[in-house]
């Protein structure tokens, strides 16, 4: 952690956190995760990249100004669910979904406003899920960006695209078929996918984001992402969307989520993670179908769903070993303090 | 309680474990309610009775593996709402809804993961719940049912019924006029419906489940469906609906949790009781209409939404007296238990 | 306080908490303030009078005939949410929405019901949330209206009308010109919409009910109002759902709970209120374009929403100073109270 320092440096500080809260969105508290993670994206769309960190500027800097606790704000964690609403709301808006496209004066505006919400959306639900020790995820954004999202359509001086980017698994042909390409571009997408960028090589960079701070979360990244394309294959998931990762995105972060780091990893956590992975891809399928007459995303709703579920009666269950929100760095080191402890008794 | 040993039985006590589980759904801890209630199930259809069993039986190993609270296991706890996500998995995918079918390899799976979640959710619910001392009811099921069933429609693996179940007044003629025929099959089939049973000799045998633990909640849970049945006819609902006991079966689970079981059983709770029951009826049309244009069936939702409404706020109110649902036995015993405390006091 | 003496009155008590009842749907604990919106409801129509007086006596009357906390009940807040949902009920079953009609005999039943049931839902939500310290505003009236609203269109004996009020921007006219009416008419009835008045005389004399208890309160209502009417207009809404004070009923309420109320009243809590009442104008239009395939109106959901989102987190941001609804009185003596805690420390 040599870039610590940056941390409580009066104008560099603004830098690290941004950084820091990019790479929150996959539970990395790394400044370089963060950095890697944006070239991934910069790979995709200068648009996504540009838009990512004014949206984690915006909601961090809010942050600042409404005085909240310094060490979250360090911590990146409020910087996270601002940036996903700002490419959230780019990416449904504009009539390329892939690239993206530059907002309007009116759009931006409006963006930032959702983007400086999310903060205080995160304080709240944090303040709700305290006494069970169950941290917001990315709850905030999804909220927001739905209740953001409704109208995107309706008014008259934000230019809403076509909504061109299929929202769920019936708009695309049961008919194709899988084959070699479905898998590994579906699995990169599905990492992707986080982040908006509908491009495996983008998701293959994010993970790489990912393995410079802790190689369990990459692993578990990846499983999920190998579980969600899988268990849609199985299913007869059509061709189209698994190999876009849109069945991968939710079972990706479910897995990270359970497998190491808000619960130490074990190999009960471990099959309890794939547990989690394997219900995160079928609800995706159920949530996207729900949706869809209103024409809504789902996000990463189910992630959220699936992952509180299994951790808010985290306590009842003596099989797992949960890891306080506060208290969480990466799955390395949780195991390590859990083990440390563990002696000690 | 003769059959106590048996709880604690290292083999026989899963068998135990499932009866009372399925005695749960209508509030019995008895595994003699259990078995009653499954021969009324049988009556109709053995598919749906060997359902019923094996989603309260893998609900209940769910808990067993992840170590949860012994004595919740041995209540058959973890064991009611798996056996309900399991009935509906069943009815709402089979072409007649009536005997059930017998699902696909794939859909058993699918079935079979869905009853282990209700035992996670169940945990969740109860620990955001225990600051209100309120049980999580059939919440779970609800929920679970809801995430599961959107998909069914969908997926290629997953051989969905046509839905052929009315979910809705709506669906029903508003014409047919009331008969001898409408009263005592809506109100047996009403109790029947909670076990999605559209049978209402099954729905009688039921209540003899029920009257074998507890005269006052048999007694609640045959005045609730008579106020369904009733109410719903005084406001015109459409008869084939009300034969088919969908209007009584959230009234008769609400009259029975307010009317003894989770408020002691007083003057006073029986009026609160009537209350809630009406107010169910009407809200399972309200709701019914709502979820039709998405297909979903209201399950017991409003019996959870009035039953939690009208409970969460009970230390507010001093005319009724609440039973902190770790202490609820039966309401016979619930009562007395607070008449002996008052004369202590 | 000259009145408090009737407060304690055995007979006249009821009209007191009455008053207060209304005077509470805009955070106004005071007997004249409920008068004076009273009789703005009456230049507009003495249906909807009456059902207002209707509504919060039957409120209120339940939570005395449970045994409620007397002080709560004497402060009038188990009536505002009687009295919305009366209101809501007769606007959204009545031909003429403006004027509203005398409700049937089985649909007055079914109002008072959902009435009653708003004391239950007050006391439900305002123990879910007494550790944040947040009040329930109105949102046991949003969610029994919507959940009683569903099956009015439906149910026989109740005679739904064809409800005729447009609930969203989309069902106006996007070309129709802003002129000086739009500005003067839609600001007045934003304040008229708090209580289904689409009338900008009673919005103006609703308006004179506030400034008569608590200036700086009147001061955000206008400025909330202006505020929707503004955005709506600068984001191109149809003129006709600004003139109707659609957009504006949300953002005045907003601005006035975080605007001095349940925030002690300083700069920057004017700028927080000021950014809550701006997002829940676009979320109205958001909400309102969500709902719309249901027929379902916003209600005041987007300022439950918006303020909760924004008070819930309050103790985590310290530019802030909470005031605990127990505590809160008016925007002028909470500041007071709070100046003169400062100095002491």
């Amino acid at each position: 952690m040599q870039l610590d320092h940056f941390r409580e440096h009066a104008s560099l500080g603004l830098v690290d956190w941004t950084f820091r809260g990019i790479g929150q969105v996959v539970f990395q508290n790394s400044p370089i995760s963060g950095a890697v993670i944006l070239f991934g994206l910069l790979v995709n769309s200068w648009i996504y990249a540009a838009i990512c960190i004014l949206g984690a500027v915006t909601s961090t800097l809010t942050a600042v100004i409404l005085q909240a606790d310094r060490s979250l704000i360090r911590d990146g964690l409020f910087g996270f669910n601002g940036a996903l609403v700002g490419l959230a709301l780019v990416a449904f808006t504009s009539e390329d979904f892939r690239v993206g496209a530059v907002p309007t004066p009116a759009m931006l505006f409006y963006l930032l406003c959702a983007s400086a919400f999310t903060t205080m959306a995160f304080a709240s639900i944090a303040a709700i899920l305290a006494p069970h020790k169950v941290a917001p995820l990315t709850m905030p954004f999804v909220l927001i960006g739905w209740l953001f999202l409704f109208v995107v359509l309706k008014f008259d001086a934000i230019d809403a695209g076509p909504m061109a980017k299929p929202i769920s698994p019936d708009q695309f042909s049961y008919e194709a078929p899988y084959n070699l390409t479905t898998w590994y571009m579906g699995i990169g997408t599905s990492i992707g996918q986080i982040f908006f960028q509908d491009n495996w090589i983008s998701g293959y960079i994010i993970l790489i984001g990912i393995i410079v701070h802790s190689r369990i979360a990459a692993g578990m990244a990846l499983l999920g992402a190998i579980i969600g394309t899988l268990v849609a294959a199985l299913y007869g998931g059509p061709e189209g969307a698994i190999r876009d990762g849109l069945f991968g995105y939710n079972s990706a972060l479910t897995a990270m989520a359970l497998g190491g780091v808000f619960l130490v990893f074990t190999w009960k956590s471990f099959v309890y993670a794939i547990f989690g992975a394997i219900v995160a891809t079928w609800l995706w399928a159920s949530v996207a179908i729900f949706l869809e007459p209103i024409g809504m995303p789902v996000l990463t709703s189910t992630f959220v769903i699936v992952t509180w579920v299994m951790l808010l009666g985290q306590y009842a269950f003596k099989a797992v070993v949960p890891v306080p929100p506060a208290q969480s760095t990466t799955p390395e080191e949780n195991r390590e303090r859990h083990l440390l402890q563990s002696q000690k008794i």
